[in-house]
């Protein structure tokens, strides 16, 4: 489950594939549906089997033990720390989360009017959105699957959809040579169109003869006539689906459907098709969800479940050091230097971070935390004065695919229809986004704008009322959008952050299958939270 | 732009195909990318065009022409004769509004706890909704580029996501044999998976070489390795996508994917393929929307802008009569007759029941009324006492399609993680609505849950609070879901429809080419307007 964007699919699809995939077992199988009982997805009568059970710490574990609970010192106010500090607390645990910047959530971070970021190149930005309007710098998005949801239900967080996915989004490959975007929708009836009449003129002539029964053939060639839209010539000649240049309204207006069909040949040169994967991967799938006002409501509800008391915020760890009976961690705060003796520690902090603070637990996990590679993501928030891409495009939400390095155009999610909104103008990764990072935000708005005009034309750069751009390697004590483990996390190589070192356990996304995810961090956390307890109750 | 239900894709593909298709221009067209830029979607700088453009009437409009508005009785208070008497009201026009059921609205019909229906076979049914729970009995879906919209952003009606499409939903084709539910991604997988590889080795082979070039076939390679996720044997041997057994979790726990893959074979016995097409039509595309809080808020947002005072309801019109300089329209109310003389009159009313109204508007008339089918469908809300399909199967919202003669469920929308929730438990039209028409409420019901059970197991049953039926072609005053015209709303037996009664205009969604959407209703009430408007000034 590597993420390393939203093309994640079409980047690290051949690795996740291999580390990943179980071999099928096809054919031969005796009855025609034998198998199908087997599918799992949830067999009738029979809800669906999820994340291995997870069962929080709770007071009366600690009845039969004669034990009582700990203390813990969480360094790393993010997702994971937040996470395992949550857990514990239900337990009665004696937890204290050690935040190095002004407020928790790491990553999970919602920029509004008036917040204020200063990165490692010195540029500081003051956020000057209108009231209602933000922008998730980090995760933005909660497939149905994850765990996420399952504490957004729990804290009591609301959620709306995230718009993963809009068939009246652009695509527009520039590089590929097309000299206009095309709507997901047109996008979509050509190649499916052309890929139906291809194989249906292939089943046509025998050509899977050997492969699958003239039965099969027949099945395949009424599904390809419907997928395709093709008709009984078995060509594609466009399709309703391609759209309309004059939308089908009352009597005397049939519509118009819009300009003429590409070939083939234009079609696949111009590689539209690459972006259709992206929403059959387990992780991007729709539906998708997003918290109501802003994905830091997920680390605010933590933040109030935990209690504030408990938190220290601006306290940046210098030292984490294990003694024979507890963990000692030293921080400053306001200039000053402080230290908390605890029981046991849940060291939560970006491993690339942890790498550079100072510690006694050895070589090996030295070495481990030095191996977890960070990346690079970055996002602008662009917010308009008004919603032409509503009005004007009939967009309400989904992302715009492109080949130029902005990779990425979000239209947001929430306040459709009201007086404005925020576009994330750009979402990209590694180089492309080490390369914006490099420019001041105001250049590096001025390119923003500059490739989406090519798309949307003069609005997009007309209504623009003010950005905010914010680059993860360049973020003080994270330094990361997130990290590559080669080999996954389960590699020898980081066995010794997947246990504990002494009285110090380790959590995050990075240690999970769902790296860049909150899930990742949730589960992270749980994994460390179970193996701390079990330890405590023995 | 023909939608008989859900499946319009399945059902009416061909005809509506062979109706709207506009000959497509392939090949020999130069430069690769001559045509691209013709694609229409919104060349570069420009926005979309949509709809023929409409103006409004206002008031400035009779300062010119010293005319002034006249006296319009609008029969029927569906969305047709409530946008008419909105737009018409902007311009200062006196509309008298005629509705003959307790409320604005016609088939855009919301249910809320104590509503009340009686139907023509006598059944009457209380809802017994949960406080927040309810269910559209009508239109319960807005595509982007419909007007719906725009009037919802005008009224200020605050919309969201209508969940149209989830890969976690499932399919369950009983009667072509399946045994056991698929989600949507597990089928999406697999057909996708059996197409690329199929037409990646007639590629492979040398059976394409007559229709596309070397290169071409290199790049649809490269399009097929992705979008079926098959490897380099171009072999598909299950996916990632497919879903999982156990999720991805912490380190550990990398996640096991679901079942055995069926064959080829078997994946296109199924028939889960036939549902794939219904999210590429322009009218079910996501994204979909719908008002916050109930389809009804757009005719109650309408009743508002109008003045209720112009809208008379309970009053059933009896017979309309164009006279030399005006129409007169008899109606009772509350078991007395009235009369209202106007100017002009727009009949909106739907044509199945126009055309056992009285009239005076000639043979031609009557003969096109009675040329438009009436056509069926029901719905079955089920209120649950918890959100199973939720925490249990991880489905917030989309749709499971089956061959079962419930046809569709749709989850809900709205509430997402709530206590309880409201899910549609079948949505079917034609003979499928008939034979559970001719139920009482409690046999539906019972048929409805016995078929869920099979997707669902017992939990269906169990945790059902309560239920609510409702039946179109069996709803006094409307006895109708939509409308077949024969040919279309311009073919030559509608033309009189399509054209003023002397002082009587006719609007309704079945004169137009968005039959049961909201969108022809208000196009179609648009058109009459402007035509009426037009005279008005002239």
């Amino acid at each position: 489950m590597t993420h390393t964007s939203n093309n994640s699919s079409v980047a690290t699809g051949a690795s996740r594939r291999s580390f990943l995939r179980q071999v099928g077992i096809t054919g031969g199988a005796g009855a025609m549906f034998a198998t199908m009982g087997a599918l799992g997805v949830a067999p009738t009568a029979q809800a669906a089997q999820r994340e291995p059970a997870f069962h929080a710490p709770s007071k009366g574990d600690f009845t039969l033990t004669g034990k009582g609970a700990a203390k813990v010192v969480v360094v790393g106010g993010g997702i994971a720390g937040l996470a395992a500090a949550y857990e514990l607390g239900k337990a009665g645990y004696d937890c204290t989360v050690l935040e190095a910047r002004s407020r928790t959530g790491g990553r999970n971070f919602t920029v509004r009017n008036g917040d204020s970021t200063t990165d490692l190149y010195g540029n500081t930005q003051t956020a000057r959105f209108s009231e209602g309007q933000y922008m998730n710098c980090g995760p933005g998005r909660i497939p149905q699957w994850m765990v996420t949801l399952d504490y957004c239900r729990e804290l009591g967080v609301p959620i709306e959809v995230f718009t993963n996915v809009n068939a009246n989004a652009y695509i527009y490959n520039e590089k590929a040579g097309m000299k206009a975007p095309v709507r997901y929708r047109t996008a979509k009836a050509d190649v499916y169109g052309y890929v139906a009449e291809l194989l249906s003129k292939a089943t046509d002539k025998g050509a899977l003869d050997r492969q699958i029964t003239a039965e099969d053939q027949e099945r395949l060639l009424e599904f390809l006539k419907d997928f395709g839209d093709i008709g009984d010539t078995l060509d594609y000649t466009g399709s309703p689906r391609r759209g309309y240049r004059i939308d089908p309204a009352a009597a005397g207006t049939p519509g118009e459907e819009i300009g003429s069909v590409p070939s083939a040949s234009e079609v696949f040169a111009s590689g539209v098709g690459r972006y259709f994967a992206f929403e059959f991967e387990y992780d991007q799938a729709m539906l998708m969800f997003q918290p109501v006002g802003g994905m830091d409501r997920i680390p605010a509800a933590l933040t109030r479940a935990i209690g504030e008391r408990r938190i220290r915020t601006g306290a940046a760890v210098s030292k984490i050091t294990d003694t024979a009976h507890g963990v000692t961690v030293t921080y400053t705060q306001g200039g000053r230097t402080h230290t908390v003796e605890a029981d046991y520690c849940i060291a939560a902090l970006p491993p690339n971070i942890l790498a550079k603070t100072a510690h006694n637990l050895g070589p090996a996990v030295q070495s481990a935390l030095e191996a977890c590679k960070p990346s690079s993501a970055g996002k602008i928030g662009l917010e308009y004065k008004s919603r032409w891409w509503e009005t004007d495009h009939q967009i309400y939400g989904g992302i715009t695919e492109t080949d130029m390095d902005l990779s990425h155009i979000w239209y947001p999610s929430y306040g459709h229809q009201g007086r404005r909104g925020t576009i994330i103008g750009y979402y990209n990764t590694g180089s492309n986004a080490d390369a914006y990072a490099a420019l001041t935000p105001r250049e590096r708005e001025a390119r923003a704008i500059a490739q989406g005009v090519k798309i949307h034309g003069d609005k997009y750069r007309t209504e623009l009322a003010t950005s905010f751009s914010h680059h993860w390697r360049q973020t003080p004590y994270l330094e990361a959008s997130w990290h590559s483990l080669s080999g996954g996390p389960d590699a020898p190589a980081f066995a010794p952050l997947n246990q504990a070192a002494g009285r110090v356990y380790f959590a995050g996304d990075y240690l999970s299958y769902a790296d860049a995810w909150q899930h990742g961090a949730f589960t992270s956390a749980r994994k460390a939270v179970t193996a701390l307890h079990a330890r405590v109750l023995a």
